[in-house]
């Protein structure tokens, strides 16, 4: 048994080490933040999945949102797809896909992926044989949009997308005010190159109750965005 | 020295266990089939990147392909894009992320995930003003393209789109022969409905000679499935 005693020692060794590595793995996975950030520092928000529930929200009713305004658009273009009214998806978040397990014949599950910044902007489709094309963002300011919170490949995509004929906008939400406004992508570009030039970071409330169009949360559809939508078509075929 | 005898074995139990486990896993992950497969059994191919590296298939050539369909139609809209002449996107891959670390706060890394079907059709966006949503698939087959490549879901998709004015339409490819055709969505449901009512469950390519638009591969793009689009914008506006 004496010559097992260097062996005992270092079986004793590695079961100390490695379950000391299970029990700090375990700690570190609990006391984890959970807050999840885009490699930007973003927070990142777990997409909903409200257009499979249709249902879910069928008793929305004015008082009673607690939803994300991009649970509420989704909410409404389910209705408006529902309706034969339009088709209008939000894509899917994209990801790298770095590493993916094959356990069994009928699942693949990914171990290793990454967020990845759209090329895009999130929201289009099709209305009236008119391509639509969007992106929704939310402020905590009483007075003013930030414009950091569009990307620039963003503005790039709707410029192309408006180039070809398509119509482009942006959703803003003022979260503190619960108001909510419908921008034409030219008016955007007009504050946009402004900041570029060294004009201001953000735009005024008042010059979006100006230039906007304020959507009032309705029942069916939550957000009825696409009457402001009829507008501009109306305006764009009068004006030709 | 004694007392500790039992506590010594327990260790050495646990310091066997941990490391057989370890062991284990690390055969397991190393000799695991890396085939990915849907939840349906089918092969997933690794979304391509070719989008943010134009210049990477700049030289590309007729007997230079190298590519996957899903390659070709990539480097096909990013010319489009580049040219402003239309601007096309694949959709990411719709992804289920159910559990996501946070190891800083620089970066959020996506532990466990899986594939998730799409619920519309794989490519979309916007040229001539017009609203396009379209499908690419491949066969094998010398003689027919089978319709199970299609899912019910993305059929219905596109007979929405189409219901609001949309452009929809199938590149289908058949690999052996290395012939490429753009089939209009309206031809597709003739033959899709038709096996839903005990019909075949192909198109005889005799038959998609006749109906559909041949493409041959060109330069830039490398699929000027456009042209094919033009015809197809003119028909209709000359029948309204």
């Amino acid at each position: 048994m004496r010559v097992a005693r260097p062996l005992n020692a270092a079986l004793r060794l590695i079961g100390f080490t490695l379950s000391l590595i299970m029990v700090k793995y375990y700690i570190i996975r609990r006391l984890i933040n959970v807050t999840i950030r885009y490699p930007n520092g973003k927070v990142y928000r777990q997409p909903s999945h409200s257009k499979s529930k249709p249902s879910k929200f069928a008793n929305t009713n004015f008082g009673d949102r607690g939803m994300s305004l991009e649970e509420e658009i989704n909410d409404s273009n389910t209705y408006y797809l529902e309706h034969e009214i339009a088709v209008i998806h939000k894509k899917p978040t994209p990801i790298q896909i770095v590493k993916v397990d094959y356990p069994n014949r009928s699942a693949a599950v990914i171990k290793e992926a990454y967020f990845k910044h759209a090329s895009t902007t999130d929201y289009n489709g099709v209305y009236r044989g008119k391509y639509l094309d969007f992106e929704a963002k939310e402020t905590k300011s009483k007075t003013a949009f930030p414009l950091k919170n569009f990307h620039e490949h963003q503005i790039e995509h709707m410029r192309q997308c408006l180039h070809q004929g398509g119509i482009c906008f942006v959703i803003i939400r003022f979260a503190s005010l619960d108001r909510l406004f419908l921008l034409k992508a030219t008016d955007l570009f007009t504050y946009w190159d402004h900041q570029q030039d060294g004009g201001r970071k953000s735009i005024p409330l008042t010059d979006i109750e100006q230039q906007a169009a304020e959507l009032k949360y309705h029942i069916n559809p939550l957000i009825p965005y696409l009457d402001a939508i009829d507008n501009i078509i109306d305006e764009d075929s009068s004006s030709h």
